[in-house]
């Protein structure tokens, strides 16, 4: 007789179900969005060595507080930098094994903004001086812009550094309360050197505004403080994010720096005090625009990450309506689920895909740069914003929606969307807030318009050719029921939107209502990358039919969200009438339907190990609710039998309770 | 000669200038809040007892982990429980004392779901043994209803009880992993008590459905668990939420409890083991609809904290262009950050005074049910369930868009805003899902719009009056520009959307699109709150004009953006034409623009302390950076000087690089 079917044994049957449904080949797919089979070879041995380690072990990560989660990261960073010499990784594949790794690490400042800028303006007198110890970790750098009182706008910065001739030194000062350099990842605790945004101030007296200057923070020797600087760590964030990164605060008291640790390639002060002006004033821009370029990549990954888990989740959650077996039905099979997750899934194929074309993209722009070319650079860094501002705040809506279709067990630490969007969150705000970069979007959208109407031969940007459909009379599209299956139709509509939201927003400046800039930038960047998608679509006619048309599907729905998304301004421009929304509505839900039994070989294909995923609810094998026991039995208040709270608070409470409700009966 | 103005004092005199530019009362708009100044002043009474006692210091919160944040909780449990008896406070009072303390508490449960239930459905005999126990906090309850594979669908959950007339007990067990009840609050580390939803089962081997069981876990001589039951915490909640509260499992193995443990006010067993059926299945809604009906009010004082800690900062914060006198321009001035506050502070308004009117509705039914008349149960249910949806989608959402005004500082968990979220976030999957709940109120609502039409005479119910636009012949409102002034039209537009989307619901049931159930159920609530705000507007005349009018705008503001929120159905549905949303915009700025002066008074008129609102960013005279660094100073990180870690990690790390470094520029 064969044992009864147990729920929890049914979770592992449906996963294999799922599995068994899927109809392309998934390593094909994996390959696609690892850009290679070669390079999943590379992440596969990479991560074959990371996860049988146990330094990296995860299991305790949710039980720890700040000072624990700072002492593991810092063993963490000592054992890849290890394994990067065992192993003769190139800087790529460390950069490949910290990414594997999506751990929250002190050093990743050093990486992502101290050297980049260190190598982008150091004079080649510095380079020489410290490079190698900078690119060896040597020291251990940080950068400071931001203060207390100063974020986005850098011309306010208050801290100084004033050249003294007589010593040919610079003195670093943070004149108030609201000049303490603040949040400066990876100084708290851990830098040994920082980069510096300060006021430069000449002899005279005249403020030629804000530079950068190498400060040793940190003594080699010991570690301790340098005199005359006071830095702390500026406390934990908002919901445990980055537990583990030593963000720092920083005040300089009239501390001295050499003449030559000002970061000199671009502008310099001669020994008797002259300044020499910036050669371009705009060399700065390069590392702001390839952190935000990278952002589309992590954005998609991030969204991977979550999704894998929802879908996992719901095909073996089961809830509600009995099916034709008597079980109830798998919560993936709602369609208010589906309808929810299934776009989440494109989002993150689209974004993986646009990171990497994007920084192909921006690796020619940055050649540009280099040979002192700076026409497209206002075109690219208003593109790169507003990717910024869509990718990022679509990711932590994305994760919170999927994290709300787990059910009461997405709120468990254990399912692991939680600390994805702590750490996530602050995306929207860091590397310009996303409200404020708007607003670069708006203004180049409006230049590049206004350029087209007064010189209307000019050709357009490669990024505004939406502003086509402006000049001359074109009629606008007719939205007919094939539209929604057309991806080009659905492209052509999105820029035509763009266009027209662009053409209202000029035509009303003078009295704009609040969020005009907000829906502009939208509308920019939504026709941006639905161009993309379409030349990606082309792109897909090198994979096999059958791997072509899943991904092909999944683009074009992200078309389709991306049109409902629009809706309101769709509707508003004259593009779409009268109950058109339902069509595009029943479109998204037939593609849904359509994707929805490929839907746990599109997460497989992601690559992402039980390991890597560290989720209770993503288990790969289903078995969801042996492993959120497993985890409850670590949580430390299970470790104290009764608690010493029992002794001091709870037991005199029950006994005086005890002793009222007696004195109550006797009464009776 | 005078100091120059830092930053610093700058952000004093920028709040004591915005106090000074409030044009009306703010007490009386304080003891509108409050429903009467004798509110406010018991209110005021026990906050000054409460905030002046060390058990309830703030200062470690962000600080400690869950084992101290439950020893602290407890600590504070006792102490409120002696602040009563000391001070003689009614129940109403102790209860008020919980809401303005706003600390998570593990005796929550034992007073939101346990008392009542116990208070609901036990029979008269367990209320003679019971009763002054459970009053006086003599035991500690917990309600077990959810399993490890069971949410809201009770009549799938899998715990046992057995009746074995031999004995006359109940056998209760736990026959799998998945019935293991999961997410219990209370249970972790602290009920002596619990009262277990289980499916009874009579001798012959039927089951008759889920019922409730009274049955003690713990021992009241030394609290270790009683024999037969296993019991743990379920480990730590996403982004640290509710860190006090020891949210538990338990199993259960054959263990035996007295036939009358039953709560059998509805149902019983006989002591030869027959079944007498509940007078009436539906008595257990009382307790459910009593917490969703609280949750309106929860959700506007949640709101309220937020955004009062969003308009103090964002009023004291200057950021970005120089006004006129040389300072960077105060960033709530700038449209984009207004335009997303002031709705914010409407809808505190608007669920504040909401809530109250559906407690007393809700209180009125109630009265209805306990008199066994539940003709109007369905209606109030399902309106229930629709503003249960809408006010914890609407206040988790407006959490995060506060958080986000506040720019890199709302990272800070010193900003106060992360851990609001991180505590209300389950607000939108407990107590229903907030997509389960949707479908119940679109039932309600076909059904509703079915018997109108079968029956055109019969009244509509007093939740249903929108669908009298579907009787007979009712053209369209015209929506001219100075409709959007007018709060009534509006009202009759929501109106008329909820009709016409109900309509179309109804017209295309045989292919839905996904999306169907979530928009019909906003439509039919906003219509609803649309409606009692007009009564709220009527009774605004019993205020004097000048803070009236104040609050009449904000409430006409609510509606503005909630028909903001509509645009897509007010389009798709004729109600709106082409271009017809910019009026709506200008009158949203216009509204917006006109409450600004008053923002910083309609804040102070929530009346929350320094010590309630626990925010550096929230200071209520401005004083925001002296108070984020006087905070950053607790950080433990910055208690430990150089880290063990140091030593362990990121010397070795230093020296190796350095050693590196030498060897390479010898090669040189």
């Amino acid at each position: 007789m064969m044992a009864p079917v147990t729920i929890a044994t049914q979770t592992a049957m449906d996963m294999r179900v799922a599995r068994a449904s899927v109809s392309f080949n998934v390593e094909t797919v994996r390959d696609y969005l690892f850009a290679g089979r070669p390079n999943w070879e590379t992440h596969k041995k990479i991560e074959d060595i990371l996860k049988s380690d146990p330094v990296f072990d995860k299991s305790q990560s949710n039980f720890i507080g700040r000072v624990d989660a700072y002492e593991r990261a810092l063993a963490i960073t000592k054992r890849l930098i290890e394994l990067q010499r065992i192993h003769g990784w190139s800087k790529q594949e460390r950069d490949q094994a910290a990414f594997i790794l999506s751990e929250v690490l002190p050093i990743g400042l050093h990486n992502v903004a101290f050297e980049p800028v260190f190598l982008g303006q150091a004079s080649s007198a510095m380079m020489l001086e410290y490079w190698d110890l900078v690119s060896n970790k040597g020291i251990q750098g940080c950068y400071l812009q931001t203060e207390l009182g100063h974020g986005s706008n850098v011309a306010c910065l208050e801290t100084t550094a004033t050249y003294i001739p007589e010593t040919q030194e610079f003195e670093v000062h943070s004149p108030t309360l609201t000049s303490t350099k603040w949040w400066i990842g990876g100084l708290g605790k851990t830098a040994t050197h920082g980069i510096v945004q300060a006021k430069l101030i000449l002899p005279g007296g005249e403020d030629v505004g804000p530079h950068l200057f190498l400060v040793q923070l940190r003594s080699l020797e010991d570690h301790t403080t340098l005199p005359g600087i006071s830095i702390g760590d500026v406390g934990p964030k908002a919901c445990g994010g980055l537990a583990a990164m030593d963000n720092g605060y920083a005040r300089f008291h009239h501390i001295r720096i050499p003449r030559t640790n000002m970061l000199s390639k671009f502008a310099e002060v001669t020994e008797d005090g002259r300044y020499v002006q910036p050669r371009n004033p705009k060399h700065s821009f390069g590392g702001m625009m390839y952190i935000r370029a990278s952002m589309v990549t992590t954005a998609g990954w991030t969204i991977a990450r979550a999704i894998t888990i929802a879908i996992r989740y719901t095909t073996v959650r089961r809830q509600g309506e009995r099916d034709e077996h008597g079980l109830e039905r798998q919560v993936i099979q709602y369609p208010s689920t589906y309808y929810r997750l299934i776009p989440i899934l494109s989002r993150a194929y689209v974004f993986i895909v646009l990171g990497r074309q994007t920084m192909k993209e921006f690796t020619i722009i940055r050649g540009h740069l280099d040979r002192g070319d700076f026409t497209k650079l206002p075109e690219v860094h208003a593109i790169l914003c507003g990717l910024k501002v869509l990718v990022t705040s679509a990711a932590v809506r994305d994760l919170e929606t999927a994290r709300r279709a787990l059910g009461g067990h997405g709120y468990s630490a254990f399912a692991g969307i939680g600390r994805l969007y702590a750490d996530y969150l602050p995306a929207v705000t860091y590397e310009g807030d996303n409200f404020v970069l708007d607003g670069q979007v708006v203004r180049a959208a409006v230049k590049a318009y206004r350029a087209s109407l007064s010189t209307p031969a000019s050709p357009l940007g490669a990024h505004s050719g939406y502003i086509r459909f402006l000049k001359g009379e074109n009629p606008k599209p007719v939205v007919d029921t094939t539209a929604w299956e057309d991806s080009d139709a659905i492209i052509c509509l999105l820029e035509w939107r763009a266009a027209l939201v662009l053409k209202g927003f000029v035509e009303t400046m003078d009295e704009l209502d609040a969020n005009a800039n907000q829906r502009l930038s939208k509308a920019v960047t939504d026709a941006f990358i639905a161009v993309q998608i379409g030349k990606m679509i082309t792109g897909l006619d090198l994979l096999p039919r059958q791997e072509g048309d899943i991904i092909r599907a999944l683009h074009h729905l992200y078309l389709l969200t991306t049109a409902e998304d629009a809706l309101v301004d769709l509707f508003s421009t004259g593009l779409l009438h009268q109950s058109g929304d339902r069509e595009l509505r029943l479109a998204i839900k037939h593609h849904c339907a359509l994707l929805l039994p490929n839907a746990i070989g599109l997460t497989d294909a992601f690559s992402l190990s039980d390991w890597a995923l560290d989720s209770a609810l993503g288990m790969s094998d289903g078995r969801v609710y042996e492993e959120l026991w497993r985890r409850a039995q670590f949580e430390p208040l299970n470790q104290l039998g009764t608690t010493p709270g029992y002794y001091k608070s709870l037991r005199p409470m029950l006994q005086e309770g005890q002793k009222l409700a007696k004195r109550v009966n006797s009464r009776l």
